[in-house]
């Protein structure tokens, strides 16, 4: 049996393929670029920041890179897109009213603890696992731009970008 | 000074927020479900998953679990979602025609050798920096919802089921 979301996929993907005119598009983004942002439900990346199908790789994930976290999945599909498929541009775009700017690591163990139990916490602790939340939006997009331009893993050529989404207004800002 | 795919980023953005109506969504997606799917620039999860703005988180990375990746980003994002925002169903998609069916460790490493140099390759030495690549498509799927199926952080309440998109004819399929 599959669930109400299932079907909804199954449905809503049949009409999108009857229609679909696009199957010759190349694995290398045509425009070169790579944009890194939140999975949060209320953005649209191709919609908000105008990306065309086959244009720019998309990355999106809860957070991002601040300290350590240069071994995370982000750099690793940031290196690929860069060195094997020939992106040289990356936007990086946090938003307001992200879960991250009020989260505290030790608020997300008391959840996890509460509705997953000790097994699950204690697998946590074992890592050192780190939510990175982070307080300072504008803060936190500098931050992230920085060590992509410092890392050694990132090109001298690649050019690297932070901006802020505001879900409230529908407006994307520079930041840096 | 702005390049064509900041200024691309900019006046596309003009237009989608001269016109947006939807600034009061709330923070947590409102059909409770996360989508996980690649970075691919093929793939526009909104269209071709039909997933309406406010509706779904969704996380696109170029790889996800597999072996001791249990610390990765995505599981990361997938426990904010489901812990802190409510979700309790997970769609998990991969793609025809991805690189990581035709990659190998040693290929990657030997491209960022010869484009960043002996101290980047050294970087991802240290950290014994493993991308993923996965020559058999239908059972990476089965793979990665096995993992989230069985690990302690995901709720037992909690849905996963596991799909194709072919980037060829724009339709999905299930696996699992």
């Amino acid at each position: 049996m599959s669930s109400q979301v299932q079907e909804n996929l199954v449905s809503s993907n049949e009409k999108y393929a009857s229609n679909f005119k696009h199957g010759d598009l190349p694995l290398p983004p045509a425009k070169k670029y790579l944009v890194v942002t939140c999975m949060d439900a209320r953005i649209d990346p191709a919609a908000a920041f105008g990306i065309s199908l086959g244009d720019a790789h998309v990355i999106r994930n809860m957070m991002f890179t601040q300290a350590g976290a240069s071994a995370s999945d982000a750099l690793r599909s940031i290196i690929i897109s860069q060195q094997l498929l020939g992106t040289n541009s990356v936007l990086l775009i946090k938003h307001t009213g992200c879960g991250m700017l009020t989260f505290e690591n030790r608020d997300i163990y008391q959840v996890i603890n509460r509705n997953l139990g000790q097994g699950a916490t204690g697998e946590l602790e074992a890592q050192s696992f780190d939510f990175q939340p982070f307080p300072d939006l504008e803060g936190a997009v500098r931050e992230d731009v920085e060590f992509l331009r410092k890392s050694q893993l990132v090109a001298k050529g690649v050019e690297v970008s932070g901006w802020v989404y505001e879900v409230e207004s529908g407006r994307v800002r520079k930041v840096i």
